[in-house]
């Protein structure tokens, strides 16, 4: 915050201080950086940026438009804060490391903790990262080799590689020793932060480990031995990182070590990394369930409209699947057109219904709650739901229909239908994802074309077919 | 895991392993508790619980039917685990609740750390909650009745009280002296657990913070205010939780102290904690999403029907509202019962194309991404995402509709509606969801309603309306 004065003149005084806490960026700096710009006021625009967090900066680099990016970038070229790529959205990172160019690139890789620099590495084409691995040192480039061996969101893509080990007969004060020593030591400097040292057997296998605040209160002579955690969870590198995500939600852990094929301890997963792979595991979930394929805000007007575009085409098909259903009717609605006025409601109050039971459905999924113990209990339990909220809504909608048309008896067949649809749309709400998790599809993606699909099929078939039966 | 023959027999070997890291429950243990509790063995269930873990038991409480839980309850009633009530839903553990009693209650509550009593407590009817407070010795009780005091969802609520505190004179050495000295203290204990000490002024302000790791690679006559960082951000204790977990994840923060309204200490947030507030956010936002109040997977089957009545009423007005534009062009349908067959198909498009859009929107609002700088950009670019993808599936829809009915008209008007229809999903699905945040209204509470009732509307009068105007 640089400019005080304008800062209260804009009236942000001791109302908005408890909001203040979150929103350096809202306070103007943003305009402030966009108006330097557009002056060419470089020394201004650097004297602004050079106040803000890196996380603050790659915000700025989100929200500005492409022409400022670019003219930004350009400014801040000389002190661009490495930090900065690995929290920029894929569409503007690529944006930004095209701007620095692989020497850039290369250099800011070698400012990253490992598994930072592989966030960044493994978004690049295969031949950028050829090229920018190439200009990285080869001491630092090994690291980051290794780090991209392991699969996609795997453990060992996650973790990170510098850690403190130490054998199981050192004491206390033997550890503390250690660290003091190789605090500013070159050869084997102690990574950035740490929570936990982790004591291995001589095949460095992780025997168990020993939170920070335990080795500050435990005196000197005591024995690593005689106050490690042996209860651990060890996780293999090759393990997803949704399941390991799982395990810390689970455990309440702090940290997890992480072992290759042989056993041995290779890194460790910190908890500051699971909240990353939470918010990208709840993006994906609301994504797929909005039929998204990725979180877009960000990528050009054609990149978008493309991929969204195999979604509606699915849509497209369900949709005149409906429309064959209504063909079936034709001749029915020609002789009753309230039958045409009213039909969506059925429709649309099965998909509803069965949304809201989807939904929950799919999280429980996703949170591991619902089992293979409690799944068929679900599904009778959303069925009597559908039975209740059936009713009542058969009451209303059928009230509706009698005293708009004047007919009791399309009152009754739209309650009737009503009925059906709601108990179809929450038992299917339910038995959909349950039978596509079992398949190894992932319900949030494909649950709803197929729920909306029934309930759209079902919705029109029986109120269009019982006006059938029972109005002709 | 203590039944390694059945393990193997049950030919969870190797193959495995690599995912038994995170499975505990999954093993078959499940199964046995049932089984045990059916034959009403009540040694074996006792012995198949101890082993597990206390948010393992919880699953186990949540899982089985309800007459099962209360038996299971009354089995472990002695070794019950305080740390199993916070992690249980919400309406699981009122159940557990009661079958405890008011004293066993109060007994968990001492056990418990203060911030995750509070958050047992704070779920309790308020006479209840009032006669568990007077089972609670009063030592214990002053502290929690202080974090009940403040507001729901507050940073107050989430903090934990027990912290390390020392004044800006200490060196490392004196640091580390009082952390063992006070180790095994009854009257000032140290925390269970913690990461980084506080630095306080005089007046009991916060200062500055020390990693532990700090503390352990500085030598012992360092002065604290010479590794202490001072960039704090301070969390007031009436922030929102969710303010509190989006200056974390923008930070990459650990750990913020927290202050009241003068500026004194009074806890710490840890990221641990904000991992649930993510979860809690994110359920959120994806049930409200689907239109249902509250994750209600554990709930009666009337509580859950209630609870999803009030969002199907809307759903219900809506749907009318669409079959109100329908009826004006009854005399149309009559005329061309091709178009009621039709016409589902321009709305379900537009209402898909719209919740595609709904989804980013709501989400990068969520995740303070969609600001004043670039929210016209935005709604300028799901505009031209609707142009393109409208003409497609204008040529796409246009085409079926001439094919189906022989009506290259019939191709023409579907064709202009859904070019118009997708343009206005684009437009409302961005615009929407920024309008109602500025009003202070939940944008994915409501966003979809709105979406719907539009893309509705606008697709049923624009398809009708071009019919009645070109085919008549």
């Amino acid at each position: 915050m640089n400019d005080p004065e304008t800062l209260e003149s804009e009236g942000l005084t001791e109302d908005t201080v408890s909001d203040d806490f979150i929103a350096d960026l809202e306070s103007g700096i943003e305009e402030w950086v966009v108006d330097a710009l557009d002056q060419g006021d470089t020394e201004r625009v650097r004297g602004l940026v050079d106040d803000l967090h890196y996380t603050d900066i790659a915000d700025l680099l989100e929200r500005v438009s492409e022409d400022k990016r670019a003219h930004l970038v350009e400014v801040i070229r000389d002190e661009f804060d490495a930090e900065i790529l690995p929290d920029l959205d894929d569409a503007v990172r690529d944006e930004v490391i095209e701007l620095l160019g692989i020497e850039g690139v290369a250099a800011a890789m070698v400012e990253l903790d490992s598994d930072d620099a592989v966030e960044v590495l493994e978004e690049l084409g295969e031949d950028d990262q050829k090229r920018v691995l190439d200009a990285i040192p080869e001491s630092d480039r090994t690291l980051l080799e290794e780090g991209l061996a392991y699969p996609d969101d795997s453990a060992g893509r996650l973790m990170q590689r510098e850690l403190v080990t130490v054998p199981t007969f050192w004491s206390i004060g033997d550890t503390i020793d250690f660290m003091r020593h190789n605090a500013d030591s070159e050869d084997n400097p102690l990574p950035d932060q740490f929570y936990v040292i982790y004591v291995v057997d001589p095949f460095h296998r992780p025997v168990g480990k020993v939170a920070l605040d335990k080795i500050l209160r435990t005196r000197r002579p005591v024995k690593l031995e005689d106050v490690m955690e042996t209860d651990l969870k060890i996780v293999p590198a090759t393990a997803d990182q949704e399941d390991v995500a799982f395990l810390f939600r689970q455990r309440d852990l702090v940290s997890a070590p992480v072992v290759d094929d042989s056993g041995r301890l290779v890194g460790a997963i910190t908890i500051d990394d699971i909240v990353d792979v939470i918010d990208e595991e709840h993006e994906e979930d609301i994504m797929r369930m909005g039929g998204v394929r990725e979180h877009d805000l960000y990528d050009a007007v054609i990149d978008t409209a493309r991929s969204r575009f195999s979604w509606l085409v699915i849509n497209l098909l369900t949709a005149i699947l409906a429309s064959i259903v209504i063909g079936l009717f034709d001749a029915t609605i020609e002789e009753v057109v309230a039958l045409a006025v009213l039909m969506p409601i059925v429709a649309s109050m099965g998909g509803n219904a069965g949304t809201q039971t989807l939904t929950v459905a799919v999280r429980s999924i996703a949170m591991k709650e619902l089992t293979a113990t409690n799944a068929s209990r679900l599904i009778g339990k959303e069925l009597m739901v559908g039975v209740f909220n059936g009713i009542v809504f058969a009451i209303l909608a059928g009230g509706v229909a009698w005293g708009w048309f004047d007919s009791p008896v399309l009152g009754v067949v739209i309650g009737l239908a009503m009925i059906v649809n709601m108990i179809v749309a929450g038992v299917a709400g339910t038995a959909i994802p349950i039978i596509l998790d079992r398949l190894d599809i992932d319900p949030a993606i494909a649950s709803g074309v197929f729920l909306t699909t029934i309930t759209d099929v079902v919705g029109f078939f029986v109120f269009l077919g019982l006006a059938a039966l029972i109005l002709l």
